[in-house]
């Protein structure tokens, strides 16, 4: 019945020499320990040893943008799938209803990400053997619920069986990183390290801005009244982080911007900030300088440094006002790189200290910009395909239009980059099937022999992320 | 004979697994009717039972650009195929010349869908089994006359035989419609309903805007003086739409952009625009702003809204001097959604009783853009591969860049959008094969169970169109 | 051991059905001469009867941007592969150490063009018959030195060996053409011809326009004083060009922007330009008229206009000034030609004594802009996919983007556009075998017939760059 849900040559290319070399290539890795260098798994989950996760709806469907998004668009309103309101206002609050009203729309994902990783999950994790439908809706959720409750689905026992090696959180700049010192302090062995967002406290136009500061200084135990108390406090934060087991520190904009201020220049926008009188403009020009002192400060202290580009954030006001960010409004803009990163790639994309890792949602720019760039200048690599592009043709596409230029190893493996920690296998399955897929088709094409192929996945499964995030 | 031009299993991948399930998918759905819910062929070809196609160059060659565009690239002049000027300076006019050669410079069409629409046609509809070439092109010539010369031919028996369920024209707003209520008051069975078309009324920087405007008042039977007027004549005009049975709208644009004017300042526009005086800024304004009108209306009265933006046309001046429009030389641009439709789906793109149909000429902007787009706003739809993506690989990378972060259920099915009624059977068979292959693709990769490609190929080839289109 | 390393069936689809298909259209052109229309290589490689090429590094490593940029992206300094600086400063000389650390980092061009291409190249020319590792490196090194040393080894034997027949270099506006002469002095029967190159000339940004004006004057024997004169200059240079033998002109720039000047304008900037007062404004309007001048020229004199838009030169400042231009950091950027290219192609465009072959690096204008201008306007051509995009899966995208709407006639066919005479083979056989899979996958989906199949390998592989190029 397994068998029936998730053919074991899954992904695979249908002609049978390709498939064999893809099932081999896939085999020499597919028990190798996880790499997760970038995700948004709450610590949480590891701090308490009986961490539960709720019902099958909290765990599935309520915290999960990429699932609500697609009932979303063909007219569920969130409410109806329990989605919290701002303001309080009551939604449902029956999960088996809710779940019962996934299952009655889980066709809209035929084809997509989220429904082969939903199906492998059911299936891996939660031995589910039938399909997921309107019918077979409750029998799943109780199936589900019955192994929520059990002692082996605790965080902290699957991060064992999901042979995770080391685990990545997002953490605000001005976290106490309270749960990761208790699951240091916990003695368990998990890694579980933080990674610096540094975006509420850099971005002066997020209307949270001036609070955050007021929690930078007062973390930091720095007055941030000023441009260099700012840094100084960025730098002490950084260290923290450093000290807390951080390797890497991640930035977002919607656009690559960077260009450097003078210190008289950066402190004027800081003070206009402060005083609530900044423009766009002020906020654009600061985000473009901090990138560069983010490039800086990550040569002084060896965090690799991220940076997500590209998103128009929260598109759907009326969305954003009912239930806040990350509602699946999060709409992608033509991106641009050249232009924008020579400034920063000027001073500081030679340098041996540095790690920039880039991620983009505008596919046209890998083959135009970010191949070339990153075939280039020695501190850039490339992020796996980001968000919507973490499927299987957005595989294929990314590894087509990036690796003939930058060729594999200016690319860092995978990064799940989920909230989800249950899909996380399903995820990294995923690429591990594609990326055997790929060089299998480039094997029997004559292209690559299998002896570099098989360094080659190696390399894609775990040692580049390992490497390139210094995990 | 016909089994060398048209193999059986064309379109599908070679490999026997996946040929054999696309094979099975496309039987599946072979024998449905078409729903072509967008296209622009004449009225006429019904209100008269006995029209007569003329000439095998009077039907394939003369009046579509698809075809002479191609010669025109490699240098034969469009008066040498006939194409009628402007100032009616002579073209030529000996059919079986234009014809020759026109045979003369088929090759050019190799693995163009151009190609392949016209091979299919002559072997389906007209029971040529050679290759058409310079030496075959008189015999078929007078094969194809022969056979536009019997009763089978007249467009009504067609209709039928092509097993037409629903066929949309494109109406200007001013039309009277006469050709659909000759077709109504015949008796004759087909479903031929026409399309709103506002562009010749709300593009105030075209020529021929003010005479429209006058035509507008007239057929309308109020006065167009002002903006007010003008919202209400184009209701009016809507209304009398509807009550022909019309389903849906269609407006054409450069830029996607959108923006709601205040009444004051639409009626400025609209008094400079009378005047003569209006400048391309209140032409782009103006547009933006009856997008969301259009919207508006749409929700008052449930005609679908089609919107297909980022063609330049017309952009060879000289040959636009000489022939007028649709000669082949429009050109698409890129073209961006994120930012210029926001206005407009901030109010209106959650309303459950809009569907907005997008169409883009620019394939960067189906991943980046119009899948998330698409993917979040519940009255949003992505219309077919438009226009030169309506192509074997155009089908292909339509899904594959959409379907991953859209759905299959945020898109719409086939439009066939052709003048030539003749191709349409072999343009609705091309997508169906091709959809056919992609969903077998996904199935002999595990991505996707056969049951589920079942119903998928049948919404693709049928059920979707109809639904959305709400024919 | 050679089949260990080139397969004889490489780059095909794995499918059997197609690679016969594949295999057999290969072979009608796998002997057909070489038509290099397009390309780097040093013309003084032929005036020599007894040119000598130098170590293995000063072959394959040393002069080729296409090698270094990729050891340079993972961290080997220029210096250490033997570069030479702008000021002398001293470089690795020891030829043996730097092949030993491009072995070293060989790996870094698995699965890229210039892997493949090195691979064939070692095999087919070199007989290598071992893959080159760190622990190859120094075998391999003999066995080419000893090759470079023989008779067999001098560049008209290998023109003749690589049956050439006809290849087209570079060459600056006030280039002498000395070897030029001297090869045609010499007797010797190799079709090498210049090609006109005029980017020193007319980038009047440029910091060593005014040299080179100085230069052209002296070269036509015409006092370039004013902009009269510069283009009687030009048109002179031209003509000196066209008798030896030139056939084309290349130009590049980063914009496609095209727009004529009146003669006062052109002329008001090219004095400010002389008084070293150009603004960049001045500069993009005098390059966007120079192109439109160059166009007329070349409807005048018949030589064939190529484009090349959409490079940033020398992104990486410090490198340049380091080691000058050409060192592997020149980045694409988003290009437009719809807009750009109308004044040029409006005014020119349909002039059937006009070839306009254009080039891109941005490929998201392949389908959008390039391939349906191509589909309309009789002058205009598309190049082969261009730099990074001259890779395997850069020619499958350039075909599936473009064919479908310009077809296979409104294409020139393939351009080595190589420095590196001797992977000239290697090159053109990755095309010849591309293309043979691209045509075989149209043939096994029943799309073309294998008679059309044939006549269009022919066509790709020979009939259409010596047509397009009037060679």
């Amino acid at each position: 019945m397994q068998e029936l849900l998730l053919d074991p040559d899954r992904c695979f290319d249908p002609d049978p020499a390709q498939k064999q070399v893809a099932r081999h290539l896939y085999e020499c890795v597919s028990e190798l320990p996880l790499i997760c260098p970038h995700g948004h798994v709450d610590p949480r989950l590891f701090a308490d040893p009986d961490y539960d996760f709720g019902s099958p709806a909290d765990l599935l469907i309520i915290p999960d943008h990429y699932v609500f998004r697609m009932l979303y668009s063909q007219g569920v309103p969130l409410e109806q799938l329990g989605v919290p309101t701002r303001d309080g206002a009551p939604v449902e609050r029956d999960h088996r209803k809710i779940w019962q009203t996934f299952a009655d729309h889980f066709y809209l994902f035929r084809g997509t990400p989220t429904g082969i990783w939903l199906r492998d999950e059911l299936c891996s994790i939660f031995d589910v053997t039938e399909k997921l439908t309107s019918e077979s809706a409750q029998r799943i959720y109780d199936q589900i619920a019955a192994k929520l409750a059990s002692p082996e689905f605790r965080p902290r026992v699957l991060f064992d069986k999901f042979n995770i090696e080391a685990l990545s959180t997002t953490d605000a700049a001005t976290d106490t990183l309270e749960y990761h010192r208790a699951i240091r302090e916990s003695g368990w062995a998990g890694r579980i390290v933080p990674t610096f967002r540094p975006d509420a406290v850099v971005n002066i136009a997020a209307p949270d801005w001036r609070p955050n500061i007021s929690k930078l200084s007062e973390v930091s135990g720095i007055d941030v009244g000023g441009y260099d108390a700012y840094i100084q406090a960025l730098e002490n934060r950084r260290a923290f982080f450093k000290s807390m087991g951080a390797t890497a520190t991640d930035q977002s904009a919607q656009s690559a911007y960077t260009g450097e201020l003078t210190p008289v220049q950066a402190n004027g926008i800081f003070q206009r900030a402060l005083r609530g009188q900044a423009t766009p403009e002020d906020a654009a020009r600061f985000n473009g300088h901090m990138l560069m002192e983010m490039a800086r400060m990550s040569i002084e202290d060896g965090l690799v440094m991220q940076f997500h580009a590209g998103s128009w954030r929260n598109h759907n006001q009326a969305l954003f006002d009912r239930f806040g960010p990350d509602k699946g409004a999060d709409i992608p803009v033509a991106t641009e790189f050249t232009r924008n990163l020579r400034p920063l790639l000027n001073k500081y994309g030679s340098d041996p200290r540095l790690t920039l890792i880039l991620f983009t949602l505008d596919e046209a720019t890998y083959s135009r910009e970010l191949a070339p760039l990153a075939g280039h200048y020695p501190a850039l690599r490339l992020g796996p395909p980001w968000w919507f592009f973490d499927s299987y043709y957005g595989m294929r596409r990314y590894r087509e239009l990036v690796a003939e230029t930058a060729g594999l190893y200016n690319t860092v493996g995978f990064n799940d980059d989920t909230r989800a920690f249950p899909s996380i296998p399903a995820r990294h399955n995923l690429w591990r099937r594609a990326e055997a897929n790929w060089l299998a088709g480039l094997v029997v094409r004559g292209l690559v022999d299998v002896a570099d192929a098989q360094e080659m996945i190696h390399d894609s499964a775990y040692r580049l992320a390992k490497r390139a995030y210094r995990l």
